[in-house]
């Protein structure tokens, strides 16, 4: 039986991190993790209902919540089948409202409302088929993944043809390594560390306890002060050792040139990767820097905008790493597009986490792109952070720094009532001195 | 004496544009023209008061809107004189806000807010010196044009240095352009003729119209039927001769490829330039266009986000023609980085206009680079489009498709009180029933 979505509630959910100064850095130095929440009621018997949030950083969520409000109609009043029979197209749809796309496009506030958007209606159609995401993608035909494809300015780099090519390379397997995923889990990495909030002791006091949790990678943030930056690197390193991996996140500080000169210090700790040396938008950019800093690797994802600019960034051999995010993109069918581009480009998937609810997004996707897509982990890790977890439904499970496969249906997103009314903006009690 | 703004409000106006297709193209299909329109107060004994809109299509201005009322914080309760001092770093402060940013950054919906506030502050600080803006910026040395951009993300393309050098080169002769512009104007092309909507005859009828008010180069929209193009551009061709200029735009349809292949059968049209082949955020794709089409040029600008795509645009010789816009670039600052490093790059800027208040804001920008910049008319030329300038307090004025420099003090955006209040959404006249 068709079901309808007949309501689509938008409410304004923050988190006022700010006060620890959990999760600064040189350009986000006091954000308040916050979320555009979206839940889609639908007139399913069951009361089958699907939710699906955009992550941003405090101030201006409600001009998220204002975009979903504009974007919405698209969905209301539709059955979720006229949707899914045609996933691409809806997306199109969405995406490509004749008034609101001006408004981006396909970027900004109105991309990230998107996501929520089209998020949710993922959950919703997986809590119908009864399976997580990550598990109603696996069991997709390559021809079911193409058909929820936006292709629209990426054919001179991924056509739908190339792209079921790559999905049948590794088809046949797929289930042997579904099994080892449910039995070993995914592997993650840490940026609990690294924040440029905390002192030395802190950081070195985080580090001793993510080797005792089993962490084998570890981020920090750098890009404030160069010095502050050897020394902290420093620290780090002689706590892990020479094996494990160091990763560098700038989060977009430098020029240019001057990520090409900061890096040089800091080269001798072996950073695995360099972390949004630049501006998201300059392709150019990264290219450069990725050319002068090798073997550091550049990995970008989590301000790219789009698939248009994932493209470029792989086109130009800008990065070595390509961290997409679940919402800054335009939800999974635009994830499903830079997936695929990165499998024909070569280039290791490692999503972007943290925030709020990004990690429960993320580990859906990773575990589709190995079991259905890349069948390596090699150079493959999803970001974990441990916040706020506390408020999902359905909360991520880590094991010895593996994401566990989520088994409940849908998108993992769901959060407590009792979180949503406590930390609604402005009127939630958190909120209320 | 200092003066200190006291008040932001922002209005939500609509022009119900889509009832006539006026400005119906291959994606706008059907655009309501419409202001996120800012009123800065001050505390100013004369009751001087500042100006700003930032364009857009219709729904989904409310989102806009909301996003100026995030930013607004930046400016209230501020001095004018603490911001002109150092106008690069209010900009950065308006387009950093640590946790707004997120949202963007520097792109979309809040670029397009930031653009609007932005704008508002210059066309106070104009009437504030009593001129317009123009004559503010070309009455500056070169020392006081940089001290007003941001070079964030762009000192691989163009140093502070370099931009002084560059407005060095011409500043002796400035007066004897303003002169010319004063007496004769700066030339300008219609794109009134070409909308998709229009049939046939209304084309040809519309072109000699154009011709016979003086206009020499006519821009057509391009991209829903190949066959409906051809025919098209063939009469129009057939009406303005083989000398004066043809220009076609598509406004985004295409992919990379569809675009070259599109083209063929209309090169025999000799175009000038295909705007917008292409998705705005394609550096690389605009490049390889740019490459196989010629010597038909690319241009494109008026969706592009900020300066760092255009300073790839210039440095991937992907664009002919830089068609800077005057509210999607956040305000007077950051259009003139994109002047000054299209100058550097020798790429002819030819602003982007229409839409509502575009042709009032763009006149100062393209007087500000031919008297104080480029010092050349070769392959510029304004945009205009002969709409919704009856509601504004100064109106551009036109002679032999000309725009004749504005005179009055301010950025000429200064709506009239009856068509805000008729036009305001949802509650003015015009949308009452």
């Amino acid at each position: 039986m068709a079901i309808t979505i007949t309501n689509v509630i938008v409410r304004d959910i923050r988190f006022p991190t700010s006060r620890t100064l959990d999760g600064s850095d040189a350009v986000n130095v006091d954000p308040d993790y916050s979320a555009t929440y979206v839940t889609l009621e639908t007139d399913a018997a069951s009361g089958l209902r699907g939710y699906g949030l955009t992550f941003t950083c405090g101030r201006g969520n409600e001009v998220c919540v204002a975009a979903v409000h504009a974007l919405k109609r698209q969905v209301l009043g539709s059955t979720l089948e006229s949707i899914t029979e045609d996933f691409a197209g809806f997306w199109l749809r969405i995406t490509s409202d004749s008034q609101v796309r001006w408004l981006g496009p396909e970027k900004g506030v109105i991309h990230l409302a998107a996501g929520a958007l089209i998020n949710a209606v993922w959950d919703l159609y997986a809590r119908r088929e009864g399976k997580p995401i990550w598990k109603v993608l696996v069991d997709m035909t390559p021809e079911q993944v193409v058909a929820c494809i936006p292709f629209r300015h990426i054919t001179d780099a991924l056509t739908p043809r190339e792209a079921i090519e790559i999905l049948r390379r590794n088809e046949l397997t797929k289930s042997d390594r579904e099994k080892e995923m449910l039995a070993a889990g995914y592997p993650a990495y840490t940026t609990s560390a690294g924040w440029l909030g905390y002192s030395d002791e802190k950081v070195r006091q985080l580090v001793r306890e993510g080797l005792a949790d089993g962490w084998s990678h570890f981020k920090m943030k750098v890009g404030r002060d160069q010095a502050d930056d050897v020394r902290r690197a420093a620290i780090i390193r002689e706590e892990i050792g020479p094996d494990r991996k160091l990763m560098m996140d700038a989060n977009q500080i430098w020029d240019v040139d001057d990520a090409i000169e900061w890096m040089k210090p800091l080269a001798e700790f072996k950073p695995w990767w360099i972390e949004e040396p630049t501006s998201p938008d300059d392709v150019l950019g990264h290219a450069k820097i990725a050319k002068t800093v090798a073997p550091i690797g550049v990995a970008t994802g989590e301000a790219c905008q789009n698939r248009v600019i994932f493209k470029q960034l792989l086109q130009a051999n800008a990065i070595s790493f390509c961290q997409i995010d679940s919402c800054r993109l335009a939800g999974v069918n635009e994830v499903l597009a830079v997936i695929l581009m990165a499998a024909k480009f070569g280039v290791p998937v490692c999503p972007h986490a943290g925030g709020v609810g990004l990690c429960e997004y993320v580990q859906h996707l990773a575990l589709f792109d190995y079991i259905a897509v890349s069948a390596s982990l090699e150079n493959r890790i999803i970001e974990y952070v441990d916040h706020l977890h506390e408020h999902f439904v359905y909360q991520v499970k880590m094991k010895d720094g593996r994401y566990l496969p989520p088994l409940d249906p849908g998108y993992s997103i769901e959060m407590k009532a009792e979180s949503l009314d406590y930390y609604e903006f402005p009127n939630g009690e958190a909120w209320r001195d």
